[in-house]
């Protein structure tokens, strides 16, 4: 007779971190102790700021088991934090995890959620901290919270932009929405580099930095889609942002599977989100500058002081509404 | 009519947000840029380590409706982190939460909750520099993570403890179980100090500085029980503890409350967890040291190399089983 497969339940507290506790540090030069005391210790170098995030990922409202398998919810809870790492021009540098875990949950689920953690953080040199292991009630909860390093006095904020600056995005967006439409309708085959967007999305770390030294002064990572992190930067601004519809960045992919599902890909675009794309805003010569070393597509520009955004469309203007997901209304994302 | 009470749901997630994002900052010098954007930006002194932690609180597992407020699930959240750094010998300086919150869950408990959170920051000087908060299929679950700083190379860890170290508390252990079982019976009111210990425990960063200071070069914080945080600073320093029963340090109220229920409060103490009295490890000059600046018991000593942890008894030595409480496996706490 076969074992019963493992449980978080069997295995026990110990025995779930125990199963997970390994290859923990990919840039070690920075830890004086690792994961498995009260604490983790590590160094700051000179000359950096610290930067600070959290993300969450709930089982039943970011994934599911048709959605995502285990090791993609490991790697997109590292894309998450990394990103908003990126989105302040900083770089990752050590990471921690809480894991609330339902009883019945397999080990082996586990395990590879870990490894999906583990890819991320080998890609992106970030250190595995340690964490927490508790129950749940219903469903994984997964908390990371990661610290990143930037030179002193650089990080980029939201609210950086300045009238006449251009607006940029490092890539196209509404992959990820319209990647998860393709598998809520079951053709998730036909389109597998939109899947990919969303299973395993990844975060412009390198960007950032190219950005920031450019000279961009305001950036934002696209998680809640376009139309909301626009109105983040125009907000904390205080500017009004213009965006020209033409230049939009769609993949190709993305077209096809708006004309397959009758879909305009656009509104994936505004609302999707978890694209992880880079929004930035900065003087035309920083952009040339940054547009030398990474694909850029200019979006449209910072219009004055307000904090609207306008959608340009054959030199007509209209308000774009603020309508990105909102994970307590009830709204479509 | 009165308005219908306002829910997360109601709010959504910006409102709640807005709800809780005022007097953040109780250590404003080392923040360069506070919450609400992708990261917070703070500096680490120069001359100090950083030490990092995570923690988590799910309803129905750490808390109820019945046993804790929302202030208090607040506040407790905060002192499980921050003696994660007081076991470290370092001082909490920066804090983030992330919140996954029902849809029905009531603005006013999100808003109480976070006013603990606030006190406990403010008491302590910590940060919060910001966090996530998305929906929870079913109750509220509360990551919170922690940096914390000291001076460089001082970090205690658990493995620290030497042959012929004395075996020290920071106070009682047990009042925190015996507060549960007393809230369980309904008898909270007979045993106010008890109950306060178990909504309102607190961590001993202080001390934890003190002993650090003096010398003491092994520190763990007893979270899950003294029976297994005593065997943690037995494996990682690979030395046999010997524990003398009659010196366990109890209060007058578990003592009466163990009497009122028939239970021997030194099973509250073994297994209760949830105290964050500090156990630590250390040379006798140093616990002279540190005793003449805290309250502190000897309660037994390091016997030598090994792992295991002994209690003596009127001379003679029994093994204690590591008997904590585990969150998969299903232990009376």
């Amino acid at each position: 007779m076969a074992e019963p497969e493992k449980t978080a339940a069997s295995a026990g507290e110990f025995g779930c971190i125990e199963a997970v506790c390994h290859d923990l540090l990919y840039r070690p030069e920075l830890v004086k102790l690792g994961a498995g005391d009260d604490g983790a210790v590590y160094v700051s170098p000179p000359g950096m700021d610290q930067v600070i995030s959290t993300d969450t990922m709930v089982e039943g409202i970011h994934f599911t088991a048709e959605t995502m398998d285990a090791a993609d919810v490991g790697w997109k809870l590292c894309t998450a934090n990394f990103s908003d790492m990126a989105a302040m021009g900083a770089e990752p540098a050590q990471f921690v995890i809480s894991a609330a875990l339902p009883k019945t949950l397999p080990l082996s689920w586990l395990k590879a959620c870990y490894e999906g953690i583990r890819a991320a953080c080998r890609r992106y040199r970030v250190n595995l901290l340690g964490g927490d292991m508790t129950g749940s009630r219903q469903g994984v909860v997964l908390t990371g919270t990661v610290v990143g390093m930037v030179p002193s006095g650089t990080a980029v904020p939201r609210s950086g932009a300045r009238e006449g600056d251009l607006l940029v995005l490092t890539g196209p967006v509404g992959d990820s929405a319209a990647g998860l439409e393709a598998i809520f309708r079951g053709r998730a085959r036909e389109f597998p580099e939109l899947v990919s967007r969303h299973r395993r999305p990844v975060p412009r770390v390198e960007a950032g930095a190219v950005l920031r030294e450019a000279g961009i002064r305001a950036l934002d990572d696209i998680t809640d889609g376009l139309a909301s992190e626009s109105h983040e930067v125009a907000t904390a601004s205080g500017q009004d942002l213009i965006l020209e519809k033409d230049r939009i960045p769609l993949s190709e992919e993305a077209r096809r599977a708006g004309e397959a599902f009758g879909i305009d890909p656009l509104h994936w675009a505004f609302t999707g989100g978890e694209d992880y794309a880079l929004l930035g805003a900065g003087p035309e010569e920083a952009v040339r500058r940054a547009a030398e070393q990474i694909p850029l597509t200019v979006i449209g520009r910072v219009a004055g002081p307000g904090g609207r955004v306008w959608l340009e469309e054959g030199g007509r203007l209209s308000l774009l509404p603020r309508c990105g997901y909102d994970h307590f209304k009830e709204e479509t994302p």
